[in-house]
């Protein structure tokens, strides 16, 4: 009964196969392995965009921190939500490789269009007093669960073009955004607007693998550049390569996150069928909500490991509701659900 | 006939296993996990530093450069070699991490005690004008292939605390060093005066691994943001855990640098016997040595992969001499290097 | 009948008269001159604290810049209002220095005590992914005309005292304010709670020099090689040293801030009679207001000069309210300020 | 007898003057002011430079600084002397705007061209190991007192040019040179191939203005916000705007310059007369000499101020020749130097 996050179980064995079969005899390092051009291609593949510039680095913080040093300038502002993980969980590793700041859009989970246009046209008239506009960084899945509609993605790249502003997708789970929107990588990125994607796999099955995908080349020699001296560039490459090629194998990708949401499904469902209290609707593999101290307890007892959320199992009132985050990934099988739901 | 680099040959089979145990069921991220711990307690055992702060990050770069910062102030400047890895090969990563500048000690492969006073000396009059003396960077191997003796590195380290300055030893092939010289972790890094180091593993058969060991723990709440902060916390850190733990059980660590060293010095020794020129004694794992271009030739024909050496293999005078680098990892065979030694 | 900026108006000409009296023969460079000795001394004295570390430079971003860097580290945060000039008006220049990013406390033009406690709190819960709790960063007179009481500081200071993090001072109208509560230096500083202060000079008379004021000399080094590494310290040093001490004789700063205040009380005095409406209460030397469109349309063609804010002169309805900046420094005269409000 | 520095001077009275013509009225602050548009045009006339973008700040590191952040990228190296201010004197300011690394062309007080070609060739073979090929930096003066011919410039600008290089100019002591050269600013500048200038006022009778200068106007816009961030623009800009309209008016930077160095001819010569010896050929208005230290003991007795050369005025041997270093400014007086050289 393991919900902490979708980063603390198994790498998916099909994964481990593929380390397996890549470590045979010699490669060039530092990205020239042969792996990584098949890797590049089926990327370009299924993103429907054959000039696209494709990288690999090993943490999610690295792949945005580095796509957004690359889409910006150490004088902009970057426009992303108050909730956002480079906000709030990189500890300045944003800024430290951009330079630039980041200004936070009012809004809870997701940014509206009109809160973004509003933050936007708030820097507009310091000249060069203040910070200039620079990119906008959309989480997809939000760090609350929920998902962007193709239109709202659409809205918020459009408010940014308005500006000519480039646009970032920080896609940690931007597969089980994908498969439950039922949209193609396209449609979730250029397609919309997006400029630059993280496009995440270590949440989904991988052992730290995260590609960026920048949809305009002209910055591939930059990002290149950034990513070596960031300490970013692994000297065995293949072995990221090798995760990655796996990841876009019999559909891998796919169906470990179409797993993870299933598993959230039926977890939200038992929860929502013992009364559970939501703070978010959960649409990808994430769930917010409150119960009873009391049930918190118990759980506990029995060894459900997850988050409290603003809040502390020690108190005496048992019915207190409090709120936790309890994420699923693949890995997580019916009966370890099913014994949660049933302790509710 | 793969004598390219040491990061291009396979991970020693024993890591994999470690890693595909490591894969069973969940483990707390971001470095809480259990084999963690036993990592910590290990090099803190084999380096007789029962106090010592032990982290784990990817690259070598990363090791350098984040534990290079935590040293050392914005405003001064690192004592190096001109041929260390941290000037030639990081891409400005080590300043990009610490923001202080490097001052190259007046050298070839290896630094001597008298280059170094005269560097921290000469670095002496500016005042609040020029940078400030910071720590001195010492690489072993060095990038030449050979190796400094206990005594040298007293001698070097000497230097460094005469002017209060701390010392970080760059080991990408620590245990190579070290069983050539016979000596103890502890010998080679605290007791001849070394204040931090990293410890290479990915040189030596692990996947991607370095440890940043240092001996005074009061900086360790500083390295672990600064570590965060440059993106390099992994996640799924049980997977740099499982490796760093592999390479130090049942000595492998030690077999795999005795194995890459003897590999060396059969090459060596028929590279001797058919007339080569060594331009360093080669001491660990490398050789960098010259012979005619005719049979650089015959050897890039007949399969042979590895680096000229500030030369092209183009050019009509066969006679003439090419340096070239040729690294020897524990996986390369018996058989390798006598077929490339039967071409010379 | 020029209200723009108190950074538009005349250097006072007792100033002009030191520069002339400090341009006599030859002085040691970069701050050893003997006038700076003097400043030193008497910026002690006037602040209480014989052990400050007292420096020069020439613009107010330096000092608030420098002094922020030299109070945090660049994994932490610092705690500011949304209004600050360090975060509107400084185009990233703190976060340059610093490393750091900033933490708007919400609210309008001053942080109320519970606001930062809740800011500083909301930090609290995510270890090394989140950034660490830095400076608390305080600006008075505020960006909106107003003012800090002592009390309203001391709260504030309290606040950052239990989280054991350090106090600045934006001070860039120290003066400004200080007259207005009628207090010491010292009580609005290091008596508050405040460990490093900008003391202004530029807005209140002279050409350009503000000091930096530590009150725990331990910074004081750091703060040196900050200031030399952002280029920041004069050669010909003497000539901020004579500015800063023809501010601190026969009381200049004192009656400069007196005049500009009591010019702005005229001018709001006025403004009041005849209907307009405040946006913020007028406490020191600047007035947001608001009066019909037809009455700045008059005003402009008068040649008065000043900021509409947030609003554009062009429109056709003359009776809608538009707000405006007003700002007086010490040379506004009583016939400027008499023949503008005869306009209104 | 004050040979110090040529910042330890005086201000030039026409600057003095210019300061307090200045001091009238009111003024658009941070370069808006009108004084601006005349020392822009001024500038672009005498550079024959009709769309250059000029900009004023208040210090050369400054100057330097913006300069190559605004010509370099972070992951570049810049080359320049040993002997550099840049390198030597800046204390990483140049690297902490840039975030290049600097790479020293061996040599003494100049650069060859051979040895420029050397080094950036040098750089040449590591892809995005080592860091790309950034601007070269050329100090003219140099700061042992030497100027480079103008065939001197033109073939480091062509080395650079034949590795498409931009090249920026440390004019400090840019009219000291020139005037020795009898040549124009154009000549000096981008008729040779030079791509942005420093070019200093304070070291030549200003109070504290260096202009910069990009012959190509399209970085305009970057080194505004770059000079914003780093806190170097001047609210009160008009008086940086007076200081070097005076100094470009009436051939005062000319006449200045023309002054400082026939003080340094009369002092050489004197000086030779005399026996010392010249560590360089002083060519403008710096002398690197030795005499004896009885010499320098009876000088010192007397109240001559300048700074020993890698030496010290204690030890017995008052024959031993000790080296120092002689800085005429335009305000020495014949007397002074004389004086001087009568004690020799």
């Amino acid at each position: 009964m393991y919900f902490a996050s979708d980063n603390s179980g198994p790498v998916h064995p099909q994964v481990l196969d593929a380390l397996a079969r890549a470590n045979d005899g010699y490669q060039m390092a530092y990205g020239a392995d042969t792996v990584m051009n098949d890797v590049r291609d089926k990327i370009r593949g299924l993103f429907e965009a054959p000039g696209a510039a494709v990288y690999l680095v090993a943490t999610g913080t690295a792949a945005n921190s580095l796509a957004l040093a690359t889409l910006s300038e150490p004088w902009q502002t970057i426009f992303c939500s108050p909730r956002s993980h480079i906000h709030e969980d990189e500890c300045n590793a944003p800024e430290f490789y951009s330079g630039a700041k980041l200004t936070l859009v009012p809004g809870d989970e997701k940014m509206t269009p009109q809160a973004l246009r509003q933050s936007i046209a708030g820097e507009e008239t310091r000249g060069v007093h203040g910070p200039q506009r620079g990119p906008v960084s959309i989480t997809q899945v939000t760090e609350r669960g929920t998902i962007y509609s193709l239109d709202e993605l659409r809205a918020l790249c459009t408010v940014a073009k308005d500006y000519n502003l480039p646009v970032h997708l920080d896609g940690a789970r931007f597969t089980n955004a994908m498969v439950a929107l039922g949209c193609t990588p396209a449609e979730m990125t250029w397609k919309a607007g997006v400029d630059a994607v993280s496009f995440g796999g270590t949440k989904n099955g991988l052992m730290g693998v995260e590609a960026v995908v920048f949809f305009d080349e002209s910055k591939a020699w930059e990002f290149e550049l950034r990513r070596k001296r960031g300490a970013h560039l692994f000297s065995k490459h293949r072995y990221l390569s090798a995760q990655m090629d796996a990841y876009l194998t019999d559909d891998l990708w796919l169906t470990s996150a179409r797993q993870a949401n299933a598993n959230c499904a039926r977890l939200a469902e038992g929860l929502r069928a013992a009364g559970a209290h939501f703070l978010h609707e959960p649409q990808a593999n994430m769930i917010f909500a409150s119960f009873p101290r009391g049930v918190h307890k118990a759980l506990h007892q029995a060894g459900a490991v997850y988050h409290l959320w603003g809040a502390t199992l020690e108190g005496e009132d048992d019915e207190e509701m409090l709120a936790c985050r309890l994420v699923c990934d693949w890995s997580i099988s019916n009966e370890q659900i099913d014994v949660f739901l049933a302790l509710l």
